[in-house]
């Protein structure tokens, strides 16, 4: 297939986003950005609206990449669905590798799209860079997750498994920390853990890890007051990040 | 005005919410037990949906607490705007002092109505019972912020403030700490400030605090990579939180 030919395969699939689509989008100038800024190799095409602000630094930007771009009102409309997103990045949906040598977060079928951009964003923040999603689970790659991680998904390596064993076996080098409403030992400043290559990892919003996790290396509770049924599971991995990776440096 | 003509008033205002409303509602099951246990006297009235499935349970908690309960699908789906909605709470807004003797909370104009909710989710968890906000900021009656905050408004003290000044003349014996991205001391688990009795303070989503917080107590830099442009406030709330209540502790 010739260049031309695969170009108008790819505008035909320029749609809105399907779990099984093999481009994904960025809504909004910032996540197009740090998308450009980090993978300009898999963009293959950024849409503006005709009322952008900001078009020299996205042109020069796209240009420098030898990104074509496009002003298209009614096709950011019908790929965002929003009123307010007037730049759009279509990239190419990509897999990457954990690494073996840095501390991983797990999450075990987290559901909610939105959560997980946020958390991508967090532990970005806090200097951890690999996140393995045990499935069922959310998809990484909806434009919901990437706009909530403020483009900070193209900065970290992600793995699907299908189950937490088979992401154990493929990282036996890892200390395996399970957090967990009754998790054996609570989470204290003053005594943290050390562990100098660990996974921290959390369950699903709803219904957390099951007992079974109890006994899948230590198990860590994050103290609460009662009056509050549970942390929400953005803050809990936040925490928790924050917490082994400051007690690290 | 007697009690009839009274609940001729109160059934009239009992529309989708408005910032002048004296009533707001608690959407959902979930937050809706929570305001019947924590503010029984507050609750107006209880609707709940033909096809609510935990009908004893709520029926008793209502009657033991003198709450009319009333099936009333319309009136649902007109507050609530979402298909999922069984239970709506419509009680009395009230107003609330912050403790002389506790830890406080200060967001200076919080913007979102979710992240207000889930900050107050957030620090009841860790145990802070104290919030002030400096206006303008979001409506903390908001039934969006209720719902977010999953009934945990109901658990604490709130008092609104025209400026950082007007609060901080009223509580002298407490120590400030301003979270800010150029905050002097950087929030170290193993040398995070010691105080029994102190005011954690974060600004405005997107643009936190300006500079003359830094003068003001001590300001603190919550570490983070240079790949994020920032940790979002909810993030920010839990992990100052979360650190200051167990250095404490």
């Amino acid at each position: 297939m010739d260049h031309e030919d695969r170009s108008k395969l790819i505008d035909m699939q320029i749609k809105p986003y399907k779990k099984d689509s093999l481009y994904s989008y960025t809504l909004g100038a910032f996540p197009t950005y740090e998308l450009i800024l980090s993978r300009p190799d898999l963009v293959y095409r950024v849409l503006v609206h005709s009322s952008f602000t900001d078009m020299d630094r996205l042109k020069s930007l796209c240009n420098v990449n030898g990104i074509p771009i496009e002003t298209n009102n009614k096709l950011i409309g019908r790929l965002s669905g929003k009123e307010n997103c007037y730049v759009v990045g279509v990239f190419e949906k990509y897999t990457s590798q954990l690494s073996m040598d840095k501390p991983h977060i797990v999450l075990v079928n987290p559901s909610n799209m939105g959560n997980l951009g946020t958390i991508i964003r967090t532990i970005v923040g806090f200097g951890i860079y690999d996140i393995a999603i045990v499935l069922p689970g959310a998809d990484i790659f909806n434009p919901k997750v990437v706009r909530a991680s403020m483009g900070a998904l193209f900065k970290l390596n992600f793995q699907p498994y299908q189950s937490f064993d088979e992401y154990s076996r493929q990282y036996k080098d890892h200390d395996i920390f399970t957090f967990m409403l009754n998790g054996k030992k609570t989470l204290d400043i003053k005594d943290c853990p050390k562990s100098k290559l660990f996974s921290l990892v959390f369950g699903n919003e709803a219904s957390g890890l099951d007992d079974s996790f109890l006994s899948v290396g230590t198990s860590i509770m994050i103290p609460q007051s009662p009056d509050v049924d549970s942390l929400n599971l953005t803050i809990a991995v936040g925490i928790g990040s924050y917490v082994f990776m400051n007690q690290n440096s």
